[in-house]
């Protein structure tokens, strides 16, 4: 089963996707807990590329490198994974394409879907968490902390960003759960895992 | 103007173009010569990662790298470049992509396309030369020196790749000049110089 956690930053999903680890290997489940981009050699070099803030990089380009960062996680890892009955947690998946490149960089939502469906061959998460969350509050959550490449876009970025992860929620209901990611660890906690279960 | 030169390794396509690049000079044009993946500092990074022997690389992991590299050139250099009306002369373009990863690896052909039409934007080379070299006749060239990622791969996908080339040239004799590069370098800038008419 293929579970991942979506939203803006700030929003909790590294710190919940490990509670959700914890709970699953605490019943004796086999969990692998994978982060986007990133989980292999490859895929963290290219990581690298993209967050770097010397990169000048295209929407294009960007759009590339997170669906090449992607296929090669979902060759060596998740698949394998996923066939042998084990867990995968994945912090961000495809819909952070969508919401990240389409809606923020607004590139053509076909071109996403082209890309997302070339980079995955066609697999989806069986749920995904999206941990709502106002820019207000990301911003607050974030402080003074460096920002990173795609951290460091303006406002109006983030609230089309924040726009697409709702239309991805509204239009897929079944498989995305919104979550109010506005209170405490735990409230949020209570709210995931009335979702799963096991 | 864009020219590519393309063709396998030991084809003679990076000493062409630099001959082909002195005479556009030589007569006052303005000239960029391009190598693929390269040419920006985030391409020359992806061309490490596709390139070193330490990548451990599924075939659509390689595509997508392949186009993101491509994309980042194409809108930092070769578009900017075209639009003040220079030469630009690219060692390998998106020929390359469908005769190594269509033919080559074998990846749908469609899935190709798609992707080599993403990372241009649509931006086809006025002129194409392929030079085309037997897999006995390359592989002399090669010698003894070391051998990259892909030029690792074995005979039959070097075959592959060249009736790659072969069927892109068939489709496209108004664009792609076969051009035989089995003689010398002299030989082969004559056949070359002829299609170019300044």
């Amino acid at each position: 089963m293929l579970i991942t956690f979506e939203g803006i930053d700030g929003c909790g999903k590294t710190t919940q996707l490990k509670l959700v680890a914890e709970m699953l290997e605490s019943r004796g489940f086999k969990v692998h807990s994978l982060r986007e981009p990133g989980g292999t050699d490859v895929s963290e070099a290219i990581r690298e590329i993209l967050l770097s803030s010397k990169s000048k990089l295209n929407d294009i380009t960007e759009l590339l490198l997170f669906e090449s960062a992607r296929s090669n996680l979902v060759e060596s890892i998740i698949k394998p994974a996923l066939a042998k009955g084990d867990y995968v947690l994945c912090d961000r998946f495809f819909d952070s394409t969508t919401a990240y490149q389409g809606y923020g960089r607004q590139i053509d939502l076909n071109v996403i879907q082209n890309c997302n469906e070339i980079a995955t061959g066609g697999l989806k998460p069986n749920l995904t968490f999206y941990l709502r969350l106002s820019l207000q509050e990301s911003k607050k959550r974030a402080g003074s902390r460096e920002k990173d490449r795609i951290e460091k876009a303006g406002d109006n970025f983030f609230l089309r960003v924040i726009k697409g992860f709702d239309e991805i929620a509204a239009n897929e209901p079944e498989r995305v759960k919104i979550i109010d990611a506005s209170g405490g660890i735990d409230e949020t906690k209570i709210e995931i895992f009335k979702h799963i279960s096991i």
